[in-house]
């Protein structure tokens, strides 16, 4: 697969405080002359034939056609048997490999400085099979699922992510001393696919170690691998490490280049409409989105316009501890990246 | 239950350092007179009838007799089939509450003061049932059961602790929207209970936004109850905060009285018998363990002596930034403890 220049990409503005920050992106793309169109589709889950939860054809056919979305918050259903439409997202298109950047920010105080890791989280089985039964009354039991083929996939995910992107190490994280069974499989695929990458360190660590030692010293980690819940966990982690879910960039990797981008903040209601969002979490996930499609001049000059925007402390939104409204932040940035050229 | 002065205690000094900080324990308790004797008792894991692994009949005994015990580190076996020993420990004797106190300690530095929080885990069942299948070739299944009666069980620990403890807010952490039937009928149970502790305010909390905000801001934290694996990793994690596994008490409560504290570091191999272990960990379990007996003044003495020996930074372990061996640290303890009589 290869991006070709003219295509649209898919833009699903998402809800509450979605369509301000999709704005901002647009602009900014639009002042780092990105060469991308956005074809924009909403993605309520709908019914389709025999009742499953789907997502819009005209999403599904949009993203079919451009292979690559960039997603906003979206609200959490609450009709009951609704699905996440995250999970939903996740699953219609097969997004195996969910990447989470965690880098300190310059100027963006928080406990811990020179945080350089990413989380590769496996992404559609494990502890989200959504398979349970009552087995008597009184009694749950939930189906955790690892498969090879799944586990194979993610751990050659994170070791050409780890090569690709220059970094040094992969570790991946387990419980097999409790799991030997499921969580053991996961840590053989990853001892396997080591094998064939002898540039890159591997090493393992139990989950609750990789936790104590993560808040202790963030720094001694690089590329870290992982099943599914045990993603969902670190990655919320580490995103607190640098600053929490409104400057931490995400995305969904599927195969043959399918790629969903995402802020994974909440709609913030509350200021919804009201220009005071934070865009950074979506925007540094469409430079993730730039990179991925070989754009990396225009990546790397809105992440340096953003950061310097950042570090600057003179334009910033509430949340980053200034007093700027989307706009105006967004204004700034696009001067910025504009000076850069 | 209530404790008999004269009664016998079990005291596991386990391997690698853990008979050095056994000896310190004991001499400082002998300092403080705290009306306790000891019976040693070894609990290397043997093959009882039909191939069951099982725990020595002679510390079975004992604790028997004497429900309350004290554990080092114990080392992990490697023969295949071979449990963990703190896992047989905790189903032999039906220990099902793990309670962890994370509290900052004034003068040893970490990036953050004034943590204050009780992790309180479900130690029988979850993720750790060990029933586990190969479907077919290639896909594995863990199974996670949850029951209605350990559920119930360990969130009314959690509300009668922080009744007794003074504590204003029990966190029911978990991830009711993944696992819905699981993790809902824990989360059901708490809120049960939480019906009938007016006096405590309850809140729940998905895991993995417990883990982004602990990192940001532990003091908004107080009790938190969770199921078995949630609480492996958050108690980890919380001792990160304030210092490590050799700064971290850790108490196993059963039903009845029967609990056995201990300190959850490793055995340290490399510096075993070399006087250099730090026995703090161990020793603030063993207050841990004086206030379950009901001895409060000597658990506070000796708590105050070891925080006041930290805190003047003279006599301290190598882990602890200093450079006095264990010997000397706890003779330090010990003069502390006698002054404050
Ligand atoms: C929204 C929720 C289903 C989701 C998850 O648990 O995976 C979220 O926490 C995430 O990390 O994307
Ligand atoms: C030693 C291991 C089995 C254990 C666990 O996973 O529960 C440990 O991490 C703990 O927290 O006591």
């Amino acid at each position: 697969w290869s991006w070709k220049p003219k295509s649209c990409l898919t833009l699903i503005p998402g809800d509450g405080i979605g369509p301000e920050i999709s704005t901002a992106v647009m602009k900014i793309f639009e002042a780092a002359n990105a060469p991308i169109r956005w074809e924009e589709r909403n993605v309520t889950a709908i019914k389709g034939p025999g009742g499953r939860w789907m997502i819009p054809p005209d999403a599904k056919e949009s993203m079919d056609r451009s292979k690559i979305g960039l997603k906003g918050p979206l609200k959490t259903p609450i009709a009951a048997g609704h699905p996440s439409m995250n999970l939903l997202l996740r699953k219609t298109f097969d997004l195996y490999a969910n990447v989470r950047p965690c880098v300190s920010i310059e100027g963006y105080q928080t406990p811990y400085t020179d945080v350089n890791l990413v989380t590769i989280r496996e992404n559609t089985e494990g502890e989200y099979s959504g398979i349970e039964h009552v087995i008597v009354d009184g009694v749950v039991q939930s189906i955790k699922l690892i498969t090879e083929e799944a586990s194979r996939r993610i751990a050659e995910y994170a070791f050409e992510y780890a090569r690709n992107n220059q970094r040094a190490s992969v570790t991946a994280v387990h419980k097999a001393n409790i799991m030997r069974m499921s969580d053991g499989l996961f840590l053989r695929k990853c001892r396997e696919v080591a094998e064939t990458y002898k540039d890159i360190k591997f090493t393992e660590m139990y989950l609750d170690t990789v936790c104590l030692n993560m808040v202790q010293d963030p720094t001694q980690f690089d590329v870290l691998v992982m099943p599914n819940l045990y993603g969902d966990i670190l990655s919320d982690l580490c995103a607190g490490l640098i600053g929490g879910l409104g400057v931490t960039p995400s995305g969904n990797i599927g195969a043959n280049g399918v790629a969903i981008f995402e802020s994974v903040h909440g709609t913030a209601p509350d200021i919804a409409g009201m220009d005071l969002a934070n865009p950074t979490a979506l925007l540094l996930s469409a430079v993730m989105m730039l990179r991925h499609m070989g754009l990396h001049d225009h990546g790397n000059k809105i992440q340096t316009a953003c950061f310097d925007t950042i570090r600057e402390k003179k334009v910033l939104t509430k949340d980053l501890g200034g007093n700027s409204k989307c706009s105006e932040f967004t204004a700034e940035i696009c001067r910025r990246v504009q000076d850069l050229d």
